[in-house]
């Protein structure tokens, strides 16, 4: 694996883990490693690991799907595991392909290694797989268990599961808003609300999405030029939704082609002339159908969908976010908090839009972590129940 | 001490402590516990130990200042610590007193009971202690030393130096609000949006504040009681600031005097029949020469100081927490996060007003601490620099 984009700091691998659950959470651990290198494909991990006379696990073999193309991470654990994989259980994080794609199935490396049982946290719904793996393993005399782990793995998968069940990108919304939830000062300012630690949290956010997108509104409060600095494993496909007002539009965005490819995705009523000016500098012009930014937006996610886009990073502004949430379009919220407070009534919140009528109604968003980034918090939030 | 707030729940006090560090926060832990119960007094908490061969400390005498014209954290602990005393190290969050108030002079029962070395976290400002009581130990050959878990106790203290030095309350500002920042929907509905366990936090929080305040939005809207169930150590004042239409007003807190005392901050052009409605009631109404709801609330909380109430507890709405922060008028916001999204661009943020211009000049909030309470997040920040 030439580049491993998650270095562990320099920790050693375990050498022994006390019991199954610890051994899928590591493979889960590894799993994580892919993101922005393996995308549309899963990220998995996988542990080899061989049973000890306390009852606890020995370590032979690590691996993880580190890039798209690449080996598997069952592949990779046991071709670290070599010898010792014969006897031993193997921890994955999603069941093992029974089918050839752009590697060999890694039920048949299993069985050549001669594993005796196996761990998946869950079982793969891609058609060609779905119990498949299982079911050739079992016949072959490997015990299978299935779920350890598992609610960790369908959320680790899900932005993966979503594309592939129902053909659009998982919608990550961030905002960075003051403790009294604005993202902006009434007059429009808004750099930076967050610190420099948040900010680098941000960027690297940005180097492991498919795409970063911003309203009109935000390309001209802020002329933002949306790459990740530095550069991640991906390098993102820079989109602004919804321009309208005619005019040659002079941004850093628009001038800044050769870090990476960027769209603008217009209505049907955008001026031809506007789309050509844009088109002649190198960026992607997509018609849509929409009628406003919502409709414009929501053609955009299935346009993404159609090019097997995973993760779609949405950073503002309001109005974006908005006509979004209006469309109940966002799976995932990434608030960052900062221990400021700006006030006025007329100073913009994050999510704009129409919004709902009573509290009661209000979209309830799983938070799944909460850390600190030098003085800020960084809320991870999901929609519940997932879209 | 017959009336803790804030029992241990059951576990039992330290028996050993490992050094001057763990001794001084243990006495700033017990100290908090008279928060409610003490005001407009310090809270102050002691522990009396001996050094043992190993250089940890044994805890021999435990005392905090458990409430007003009660014994004092160091008669407390000494009364514990009995002839053990003797030799032993003292140490208190606050400078032992030198003159007699309510209770005999400190100073004079550590001497009695031949201590040996006393570690005070800060010296007490007010003016008939103010070194004083280091200067008579030192001069009977106590040792003194004065710093050790010194942020920390003026943290606990601040409200009483605030109180004492300008004459003012404390501000604490509280709100609940969405991932979006919004503390009601676009028209005006805002129960609930914190779950139950943060509301009991707040009941928490009114049971030890000198008093409770909304502006007459909130009033006109939530119809608020404002009063702690269960109730704490302390029956906070319940206040309504600004109230400016006429009429008779039909309110719950109005109508639930026998809970507590309620008072009406009013402007000079308030009509005096109205007052008189009020009065008649058992409503205490306060005409102020505020012109606006920031002026009704600067003279009221003048006023405050005026009565000697140290923690005042500021519910909202946005009107009046914006009028409060456009006179850099909060000390301490206290906010509830609520992990759902209501949207919409005419939903209310928690501090209206004017604001500030520009990102860079919005004021900071340092963290004091995040604590979750059910799904929700409960952020605790300061002004920094402290007011
Ligand atoms: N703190 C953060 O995380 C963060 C992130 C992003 C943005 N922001 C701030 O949010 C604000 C922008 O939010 P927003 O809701 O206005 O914008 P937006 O969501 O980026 O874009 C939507 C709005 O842009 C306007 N618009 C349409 N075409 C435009 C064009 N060609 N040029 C300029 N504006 C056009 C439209 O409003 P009209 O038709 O009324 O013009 C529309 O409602 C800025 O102050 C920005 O600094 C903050
Ligand atoms: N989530 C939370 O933590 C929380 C806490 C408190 C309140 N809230 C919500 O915040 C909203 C209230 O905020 P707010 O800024 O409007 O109110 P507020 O700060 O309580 O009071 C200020 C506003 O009240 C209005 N007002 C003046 N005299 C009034 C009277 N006699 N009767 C009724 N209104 C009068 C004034 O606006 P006008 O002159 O324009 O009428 C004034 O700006 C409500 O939706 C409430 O549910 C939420």
């Amino acid at each position: 694996m030439s580049r491993d984009p998650y270095p562990t700091d320099g920790a050693d691998p375990p050498d022994t883990l006390a019991d199954e659950a610890a051994c899928m959470r590591r493979a889960l651990e590894l799993a994580a490693r892919g993101e922005g290198a393996v995308e549309p494909n899963p990220m998995v991990g996988c542990v080899v690991a061989r049973r000890t006379d306390a009852g606890a696990y020995r370590v032979v073999g690590e691996g993880w799907h580190a890039r798209f193309g690449g080996p598997h991470a069952e592949a990779a654990a046991l071709a670290q595991a070599g010898d010792k994989a014969r006897g031993a259980t193997l921890f994955v994080t999603l069941e093992p392909c029974a089918h050839t794609g752009k590697t060999p199935p890694c039920v048949e490396a299993i069985l050549h290694a001669g594993v005796e049982r196996v761990f998946a946290a869950v079982r793969d719904p891609d058609p060609r797989v779905d119990g498949g793996g299982f079911e050739r393993l079992r016949r072959e005399g490997v015990a299978c268990e299935v779920g350890q782990g598992g609610a960790e793995a369908l959320r680790l998968l899900a932005p993966y599961l979503k594309l592939q069940q129902r053909g659009l990108p998982w919608v990550i919304a961030k905002w960075a808003m003051t403790l009294d939830g604005k993202i902006a000062a009434a007059g429009g300012d808004s750099q930076w609300i967050s610190g420099d630690e948040s900010r680098k949290q941000v960027h690297r956010l940005r180097g492991v999405v498919d795409a970063v997108v911003v309203g009109p509104g935000t390309l001209a409060a802020d002329d933002p030029l949306l790459t990740a600095r530095p550069p991640g494993p991906r390098v993102p496909l820079r989109i602004v939704v919804g321009l309208t007002r005619p005019g040659p539009p002079t941004r850093r965005l628009f001038d800044s082609l050769a870090d990476g490819p960027v769209l603008a995705a217009v209505g049907a009523d955008y001026p031809a002339s506007d789309a050509e000016a844009l088109r002649s500098r190198g960026v992607e012009v997509l018609v849509t159908e929409g009628q406003d930014l919502g409709g414009i937006a929501a053609c955009t996610l299935e346009e993404l969908g159609r090019r097997r886009l995973t993760n779609v990073l949405v950073e503002g502004g309001g109005g974006l976010l908005g006509a979004l949430f209006d469309r109940d379009a966002i799976d995932e919220a990434r608030v960052f908090l900062a221990p400021k407070v700006i006030g006025g009534a007329g100073a913009p919140g994050p999510v704009a839009g129409t919004g709902l009528e009573r509290i009661a109604d209000a979209r309830v968003f799983e938070p799944l972590s909460c850390e600190q980034f030098g003085d800020d918090l960084c809320v991870t939030t999901r929609r519940r129940p997932p879209l």
